[in-house]
């Protein structure tokens, strides 16, 4: 049995393209005997199988050629795969303790061999609902944020390298499409995918897609995600995209990756954050009201942010004599004109952040794809209640995002709604 | 003889390589007897020839892979040749007749065959050295910029199309970077390239390079230009980049095409014909004071913008129910949203082509490549103090950009300088 051209592998399959692949086969010390096959794809999109014998195990996630969790009628290109193996080692290189490595990749099968990330690594967002604190979540997130976006920016590389790899990423389009679609537009209009919580929310929603304010700094956002090549960015790092342990942080799935504006990804990990810090209500009991998660949970933004930031400029001073095309050392050559650009471009990352965070907490809940962190909240009212807040709190933050200057104004405008 | 690879021609061997072309050849009926061939390349980068006998007549414009006006100690890939060709297509499908057609294209060669623009076509910047009005001008040059930056703009396009086309002029990154390096570098660092008025300018163009406000404001113009991809856009759309007569206006040369932002083409028009009223003073003389002159460019860079304006609009509203990606009909659904997006659009372009225009102004003054109506004014404190002025509005118009809101306040702040 040859895999020359593509097919999805079952669990049967899968061990025969695995004896094919001595990357694979070699983990596994060559014994096929006692092995285990396990398919644990909760994600929209792909099918996942952790593989493993005494001697060694791996992950094997497989795109199909459309939405696993919309079915064949929603087609979606497998190349994604290419792109996500392009992302996981780019990403990998550049901050090797926060993403996990890549063994093998096969762009005819669209499928990616890497480590499997073992017990008790879980999902962040299930930590997040479960109500359990992380003491080294902001730190690692911070450092994989600071790392990925500096090095792939113009502050350290040339054009040259910028718009080569921009080109290659130009070729991610279909998943780009889909985060413009589900992100930018269907929460703003009438729209088959969107749902929310009704009949709680049905003015609520309606509010959305009938806010000019709202639609005109959306478009904004929507153009500068399109068109501005600004970093490497995963693409989709919510809550979702991380798997932890109280030791270890692991950045996932980074199949939207492409050349795009870094307040993105800053922006969808803070959001999801927000949304983590809104359900807490939601999950509140007798023996736990979830008073000192909430406070965590703020906590762990503020230090995001703050952390990122030290982090950045500290990159961004130790390179400012180096390659980077975007601030020549010639000319931005002494250290008041160095205070001035960091200042304006942290500035505007800030505002991009919270915009971009705003819009993708505004998506969950109004939009096709949800998060559990609300969802698991049984009670439609009190889910409601839960998700209005954010709601609420999101549409300020989109329109009103250039008036804040420090995250703590942002902790501040959480506490209030 | 055959050409299977690169070489630069003379005017014997261009010859042999009409009579192997038939594009070329029928142009001239088949007929080589009574052919001239003249070199005319004025330009910085290239060789032109004009080709012509009684039957007809085209030009040929061969790149070399160095920059013709220094040599070869400053190489250039001939593959801008590619990129002009593409550019010069499009332009041309989208507004023809304000673009000379192609009728040959050899990327080996790197060599383009296209319509010679007959006399008494001149190129636009003599035109206006020598203080000739053209009544059509302005209605031309707008339709021009409005045709090729709408309708490669996400306004007209999908985003398939948009990254498909931004990856292929990625491979344009040679020419952008000479861009980025004269425009937005050179002349606010200490660089071999620079000149000016010395010894009149010695202190402005320090100053410049002294200016920690204009170079935070330049930065962020090099960020737009390296990073947005808004539209197909020319690229060094000055004006010697036009050709015209009495009636037409014919925009040629853009080899240095490629997705950026739609403000860098309407500043460098707007910016050079600034330069040109500046220039005025030093081409007066006992017969002719130029005062009338003056107002006719005054009226010309009001046009412009207002044309563009109209046109722009004319445009978006007669498409918005298309297939652009940026506002889709289902969200921007009423008159008041569609007008806030349009006036928000409108007003980020305007202050886009300001901050553009000013630094295309400035690196023409205090960078490498100075221009002719500047330049012809021989006696040089008179040049140093239209320079000046000219130098003292740009830094203002760059510093100061986002606080003027009609072109009518950017004619006012000409005449005060």
């Amino acid at each position: 049995m040859a895999f020359t051209e593509f097919r999805p592998l079952d669990e049967k399959s899968l061990i025969e393209y695995i004896k094919s692949v001595p990357a694979l086969s070699s983990k596994l010390a060559n014994n096929f005997n006692n092995i285990t096959i396990k398919e644990v794809g909760d994600g929209n999109l792909n099918f996942v199988f952790i593989v493993s014998n005494s001697s060694g195990s791996f992950v094997i996630k497989q795109a199909l050629p459309y939405v696993r969790c919309i079915g064949e009628s929603w087609p979606m290109t497998k190349e994604r795969a290419y792109f996500e193996s392009l992302a996981l080692k780019e990403e990998g290189r550049l901050s090797p303790e926060h993403v996990p490595e890549v063994y093998h990749f096969d762009r005819t099968m669209s499928l990616i061999g890497m480590r499997y990330l073992e017990p008790p690594h879980i999902i962040l967002r299930k930590g997040l609902i479960a109500g359990v604190e992380y003491p080294f979540l902001a730190r690692h997130v911070s450092d994989f944020m600071a790392n990925t976006l500096f090095f792939t920016s113009l502050l350290f590389r040339s054009t040259t390298d910028h718009k080569r790899d921009v080109a290659e990423f130009c070729g991610n389009v279909e998943l780009c499409r889909l985060t413009e679609q589900v992100v930018f537009s269907d929460p703003y209009k009438v729209s088959e995918y969107n749902r929310w919580t009704s009949p709680y929310l049905d003015g609520d929603a309606e509010a959305v897609r009938e806010d000019n304010l709202l639609k005109l700094e959306v478009a904004e956002l929507k153009s500068k995600f399109i068109e501005r090549a600004q970093a490497l960015i995963h693409g989709d790092l919510h809550t979702g995209s991380v798997m932890v342990t109280q030791e270890s942080t692991q950045i996932i799935d980074p199949e939207f990756a492409f050349y795009g504006p870094m307040g993105f990804d800053i922006g969808a990990f803070l959001g999801n954050l927000i949304l983590a810090f809104f359900a807490q209500d939601g999950h509140a009991t007798e023996s736990n009201d979830r008073k000192a998660y909430k406070e965590w949970i703020l906590k762990t933004i503020e230090d995001i942010w703050n952390l990122f930031h030290q982090k950045f400029i500290a990159l961004w001073d130790e390179h400012k004599n180096g390659a980077g095309e975007a601030y020549l050392p010639g000319i931005y050559n002494n250290s008041e004109v160095q205070l001035l650009v960091q200042k304006k471009y942290m500035t505007d990352l800030f505002h991009d952040s919270i915009g971009f965070g705003a819009a993708k907490m505004i998506r969950r809940i109004v939009g096709v794809a949800h998060v559990e962190d609300l969802e698991s909240i049984t009670d439609a009212a009190k889910r409601a209640a839960s998700e209005r807040r954010a709601l609420d709190l999101a549409k300020t933050l989109l329109k009103e995002r250039r008036k804040y200057e420090a995250i703590s104004d942002i902790i501040a405008a959480i506490r209030q709604f």
